[in-house]
């Protein structure tokens, strides 16, 4: 299956960028879990272009739950979530002249023509609209269980934020933040470096980080379905993600076994690690530390700067500078869709080890397995 | 599904540390493929550990295939080949007390206590000899068809071995190099600090880099099974890997759109790019360019130094100091593992795309397509 | 996963009767694929009840597809199709009373209470104009490949059709045919039945015969993913059908091995059978004969006659009289779905055996393979 | 995927009839399951051919569990177990020429030729052993949660078996019969039948019927993963299943709704169908009541009597008396092979429903839920 993902709960996308909609049925969710279309809205706010940061393009994200849910709650079936578009300018997009590092060529290929170009088509960030209204009902249903998730953006080529230290409470932090880095004035900094990106036709990328907190120890799988193999499956599907690591990550390479092994605790009857260079995962399968992990985030590929390329309709060298509408920056964007995206992976892995109705009693695992 | 993976060509595996044998099952392969019993010991025989540098258990491989081919050539059904477990010493090893940055203790929680602990058991890296005797087969199939892989050791601690060049010749290098870099000054130098590792009852980790020539453009799907998502989901079940990323992967942190960006050029009538920061790989689908993607290794967990752990059984701090065998490093001996389960996933690619029995034609895709 | 189906061309539902809205996510499918809106209305106006015999809830069933189509063609990414739902009267429904042989009961124990109850909710057969819809699509792409399918009712109590014998000019002739059966003077004959039985506030089931030409030999997998195992396992989705056999099916039972074998000949250099018992499979692999298959549809439960129950809310017995609209038979409406559902299976072996982009080259596959 | 089956518990088979061995792997069964070898030699006990009624082919079906039992248990990573192949006869085996009704002929289409075509391959029923091995384990765990599993000869020819009354007994006295039939002069009459068959070098087939019993009301998905539809789905994999139907199955078409329906009845504060005509299964969900299904058998098609058949590697015509062993009916030997694949099928559902780790309970499910 290819726009489908998770094998308990899963997940199947669909829609183009400048068609009628953009969508996503969630499926194999537990009955009774209460929706809230307001966290929906504020989740897709969180995404949301709003600022000289951010593409021109507005849209209401005004989604629609199709079905899978009644009484304003979920009804165990599939839930279809339905985004339209409203505000497209497809005259902005002409086709056979490939935008470098976009996937305008790769898809050629791959479609032979056939694909909707328009704004990216079905390759377009505006899909994880979608991705980010499923987070909405995944989200707090995973926060009644006691399991919390956040994003920061860690790194914007030279500036650096803190990473996650008390995470449970960084989390907290950054579900009101306005801009999501745990230090302030490094947000501020942040926000410079990516309006100057975009004053000079540029773009700019980064690192993010991702922390989970609340996790019971023994979910995941020794081989193919880790913990880190599924996150990093689905966590690749974003456009710009080109790194994913746990833990201390390629930090490990400087690192020896003395240095880089996390001794285990006992605390207070509670198994615990001192440090947690693994971020939280041991042999694929969490230990009951926070899981931590790193997205490294490419530059928004399109610019509005001239660029060699080719026209691969007619088979010649060209130049192309990008009159679309487009973000100097994904960074800040992408946090809540990766939060989204890791809930998905959390709710299959859950669902699979304690059964399809666990998410919807909203128990703290940790103290219930 | 848990220990198999894949979808048209698809791989379950089994077995334990000092079980009677491990082994595979692999599905979806061609019928008419050959079969060389000499390619697959060879294969193994890169993955074995054989010098000071590696943990001194040696066993000699002799894998048995159980079905699936007939008259040397696969038949199209399931291959199973199993390989017995002949040199085990169990008594290294007692239960309760965890190895610090290994499997036991998250393996305690999610298998209750009922899991084969010895060695490692379904977590041993004693498994990865199961999946390259896989690769024996899959990677001359490949190159039957024009397509290469090979993985090098990129930094171990400061010392680095250069990039890929001209990957398909670098290639070919490595595919008969004694050690896997492709500077042997750095690779003389890189067994100096795995051997002090050892000598110091220590571990390094370390970053590989792996290569692939010869792919078609337009492999891969736009969410969720992109060939970044497909090929991380399979290498983060290898224990010790952490990180997974494609071209530039966290350098794109440091870079502008305008440094990052990859033009495409015409050359001889076909589309190729100036620079490869994108790994081969754009919006999850091949470009044509060679896919290029880097592995974090952890240190080997295991020392023979004292460390701070807990016993889970009795519920209790205490310490452990590792008897048992093991390697100061798995960075060269994960090479070969590498090159096998990213020819899973490329044969699993291709087939999907070119039908079943599209690998058995031995056809140039590149030309074909 | 739950509701989706197929692994190269799969299919996610999503809806329930008196929701919003019901709708198909279909994936997999070729780029290219001419899709045609009228074929679409056609192949649903099939399904819709339009007479005496039918259930008076009259839907137009305007479907809207909401991507993956571009300038009339397949894209080769997810088609999303929404029906909304308009002529709903949820007002007929109440719930705790269990409509005998219906799901309610069974689906209060699967969904705790949090089903969407009102007209059958997702067991509805309201979902099934989803996968006509999408057979709308399918059916004239394999027509285009060669293949043909069709489905008449073979049997209705003791009234009962020829069985196919020419099937590829029996097929034609069903796709005009007002009845789905192949002698017109059976078709007056069971709309009698039907008819009487609505009189009778009573329901009647019955048998349909369904035939595939034109399909290579080689399709299938001798486990598990016969070509009988995906079918069925398809069809039994189908609110009603509670048997499904292929060629001579039960009747296997009366007769000896001399009697039921199929002899080959060779006849013009092609490989035939003297008979076709086996419906075309032979090992659950294709055998370049017509597939035939047949479907036992239980009588509609929902009768106007007073009936014995319990209220599962309450825990008490009690009786039930249906008032909702409701089908005297659904023997002539499952006809255009079964069409539909095999080809959604064919589609997906076919991928799978071709490749990705086999259903757009409209190639006779009997002749290419 | 093809030889693999389920989702939460998945089984993978391996093997030819005259290869080294047949096999399985088993995954994600809960650890701390009992492994009763004496258990897995009586299931295969049942299924081996024994009397004259059988191929003459004897095998001690000697298996070896190669991973994921330890100490006697589960240790929840995957069971491989292996059946060597002892007692083969390959000379009795020639290529080309097709034996009618079996798979030589669509496999030679599928595999091109390089299909281990000895004693039928990947596709003989001595791969079953395997299954037969696997349900050797699931069914006394399923035992264990108080749920059977039973499964008789319904009908040969013109002899039937009474159908299944209180099937919860009826289910222990087969677990003990010699001859799968509940009525012992009716099993030696249908003895008496396979054996005149076979003497007059013909064969015959017959209906099986199944009784699963203690299993919960809610399990089951209302589209696709039906319980009627993964039944169906793993059942057609077995050689010689041609039909599969629940409850009435076939028999409704000759019933009205008010005959066919089953009245809901509360009885001692538990709701149960006063009939159970629709076989324990409404909306594709189970209701509580015992599951009933049919399987039709065709007759073996090897017969040593000549045949019309075609040579497909000279292309003509040919003439074919088989000589290898066989039997003149696997009706007898069916029932346990349908057993086990319906045990895998169950645990796969209630793994997915009640986690992991249920089916190491040893719960009442109808108790517990």
């Amino acid at each position: 299956m290819k726009n489908t993902f998770g094998q308990n709960v899963s997940l199947t996308l669909f829609g183009e960028s400048h068609g009628a909609a953009v969508g996503a049925v969630l499926d194999g969710i537990a009955p009774g879990i209460a929706v809230d279309e307001e966290r929906i809205a504020r989740e897709l706010s969180r995404r949301r272009p709003s600022s000289a940061m951010d593409t021109p393009r507005r849209e209401k994200d005004a989604f629609q739950i199709v079905s899978g849910v009644f009484n304003g709650k979920t009804t165990g079936t599939p839930i279809c979530i339905v985004i339209p578009n409203e505000n497209t300018k497809s005259s902005d997009y002409s086709y056979g002249v490939a935008r470098p590092s976009h996937a305008d060529y790769s898809a050629f290929c791959k479609y032979h023509g056939f694909e909707d170009y328009r704004g990216g088509g079905h390759f377009s960030g505006r899909i994880t609209a979608a991705l980010v209204a499923v987070g909405g009902i995944l989200l707090p249903a995973l926060e009644n269980c006691g399991i919390t998730v956040g994003t920061h953006i860690l790194r914007c080529k030279n500036v650096s934020d803190r990473p996650f230290e008390d995470a449970s409470i960084d989390i907290l932090q950054l579900k009101t933040a306005d801009f999501p880095t745990l230090d302030n004035e490094i947000g501020e900094q942040i926000k410079d470096l990516i309006l100057q990106a975009g004053q000079s036709q540029n773009s700019v990328g980064g690192v993010t980080q991702t922390a989970v907190c609340g996790l019971p120890a023994g979910l995941g799988e020794p081989w193919f379905d880790s913990v880190e193999g599924l996150l990093s499956h689905a966590l690749f599907s974003l456009g710009g993600v080109k790194g994913v690591s746990f833990g201390e990550g390629f930090g490990f390479a400087d690192l020896t076994g003395v240095e880089a092994n996390d001794a285990f605790r006992s605390v207070d009857g509670r198994v615990v690690t001192k440090t947690n260079r693994n971020g939280g995962i041991n042999g694929g399968i969490t230990n009951g530390m926070p899981v931590l992990f790193d997205c490294a985030v490419k530059p928004t590929p399109t610019i509005s700067r001239p660029q060699e390329t080719v026209d691969f309709i007619k088979d010649t060298n060209a130049e192309i500078t990008a009159h679309g509408r487009h973000d100097p920056a994904i960074i800040r964007r992408i946090c809540p869709v990766i939060d989204s995206v890791t809930a998905l992976v959390l709710c299959d892995f859950l669902a699979g080890r304690y059964g399809t109705d666990f998410l919807a009693k909203g128990t703290n695992v940790c103290v219930t397995d």
